[in-house]
């Protein structure tokens, strides 16, 4: 009713949600099912030089460019951050997350525990979480079962692991994503942005 | 298992809940709809002079006690912070709020605005909630609905909850009590609180 005399109320804005934590923890399970249960979010597209797969929609699951083009924006300051992944580069493009936070909606970024320490320098108000395991030996097995690194790759991980988590508190938050249990993880993701939507101080991102 | 090691995270630790707001926003009907549903939180009992009713229990709804023993509290320094209720002293023990936080569960504690400001001078990492309609109207409609103010009295609630919104700086969350919809402020509560447990800076609530 516009005729009424409405309190002044602090309004939600949208987020700048980081998910972040080790390699091997699971951030891409956790963001492909919050995609699958169609939550409201925005997903941010990352630019990378890696080859398109048969099954990727350019623009939809990465922003695919040219070694070139990618050289280019990291001259041209044009992207939050960017990672070399076996020997391809990827990073999300800052035009796509202020697109995103125009639009009104909460953006999600996936970055790992540098990029997600970048981004709170660039927008100290960002929204970071840190995904972890219960223990070590947890995250041995999964990155383990992933087969993807050798023996040395995987001592590199781990102490990494161990690195980052110390760089914790630069973090808002910290879930335990559990083996078996990604729902609940999500569903925590879930309640920490609707908790943060109430907050009498929101926080103002700027990028 | 034991054996293994585990990370060295952040320890959710119980939280001391302050559900408040305006008179008429409906404080009791919300811890009222969070009882029924069984939530794991614990609701601190108020010692109140007003005669017990039939149906009320000594030391479940409240704690009866005689305006001397009353008295006798507010010397003593027993008392969280306490009011004056229609004529009846209303307040809840320190000692139960102790108690509550050393079970380890969450508390939870229903207090007008005054007395929220109150409980952040005594314990500054209490966590705040503050109910409020959407408009001043929306107030007015739900305290002429009681039926139990005068016309002078309506406007006294009506000139205190205005002043009262202004202070709203001291809360951490607010959350729009809508009509018919109190199962979704208990839901935005639950997201809070799950929220809160997830910090990596938790809480650390002495009393």
């Amino acid at each position: 009713m516009p005729s009424e005399h409405n309190f002044d109320l602090p309004r939600p804005r949208p987020l700048l949600i980081v998910i972040s934590g080790p390699s091997g923890v699971g951030k891409d399970t956790v963001i492909q099912r919050m995609k699958e249960r169609g939550l409201p979010f925005h997903f941010v597209v990352t630019a990378t030089t890696r080859p398109k797969r048969p099954n990727e929609v350019d623009g939809k699951d990465y922003i695919f460019v040219s070694k070139e083009e990618f050289a280019r924006m990291i001259e041209a300051d044009e992207l939050i951050e960017y990672a070399i992944v076996y020997g391809d580069y990827k990073g999300p493009p800052k035009t796509k997350v202020r697109e995103a936070l125009a639009s009104g909606q909460d953006v999600i970024l996936r970055l790992d525990v540098q990029g997600a320490e970048t981004i709170r320098k660039l927008a100290p108000e960002a929204l970071l979480i840190f995904l972890t395991t219960e223990s070590e030996d947890e995250l041995v097995r999964r990155l383990e079962t992933r087969k993807t690194e050798t023996a040395e790759e995987l001592k590199l991980r781990i102490a990494t692991a161990r690195k980052e988590l110390q760089r914790i508190e630069a973090f808002d938050y910290v879930i335990v994503n559990h083996d078996f249990h990604l729902d609940e993880t999500v569903d925590t993701i879930r309640a920490i942005i609707e908790a943060e939507h109430h907050r009498v101080k929101p926080r103002q991102v700027t990028l």
